[in-house]
């Protein structure tokens, strides 16, 4: 099992702030402009930039420049490593509390 | 939706570090003490604690002292609310490419 894993340590960094959770949410809704995000999130234009960037090295969204305008979008299953590692710990502790409270129940039938 | 919420803010950034991911599948074998979980990593032993203290601030774990050594082990349902982001998050995107798919689909049909 890899335990020293930038691109995790970089994921799961990028997902620790309300602002690049909400631009995920907003992104998950369709492609935008950097200018569009700033809005709502009411931003300054370096202040997101900071964010996609963050976002952009996690691999969580990808960016594409079309003239002027630099466009956001989703990456492609950007959650999919956080998602598979949160999972198998979850499994596994469940499993683990599983044979703990089976070996607890098989103590109990041999005491009595 | 909440969008800023700093119990995920502290989650996810509990989880973007491999020495932190590191405790958290040692602890998941069962409890163990500081000075047991220091070894291992080959750190020292303020420097285990304040990785500690960034897991039990994110109620990833637990900590209890008794007499002179103080014990570690995983909070309850650690990883639940990550877990539930996560999901909530790949299963709208995942809906919304059938749908978009569906669309397109839709499109092709009257086009021919």
């Amino acid at each position: 099992m890899v335990q020293h894993s930038p691109p995790l340590d970089r994921t799961f960094s990028a997902l620790a702030d309300g602002h690049r959770r909400q631009i995920l949410d907003r992104l998950g809704e369709g492609p935008v402009s950097i200018s569009q995000l700033a809005t709502p999130l009411g931003m300054s234009l370096p202040g997101v930039l900071k964010h996609i960037r963050a976002l952009e090295e996690a691999h969580l969204i990808e960016t594409r420049k079309q003239g002027r305008t630099r466009w956001c979008r989703l990456g492609e299953r950007p959650l999919d490593d956080a998602a598979a590692w949160i999972d198998e710990r979850r499994n596994q502790w469940i499993r683990r509390l599983h044979r703990f409270e089976g070996s607890l129940e098989d103590t109990k039938a041999a005491d009595q």
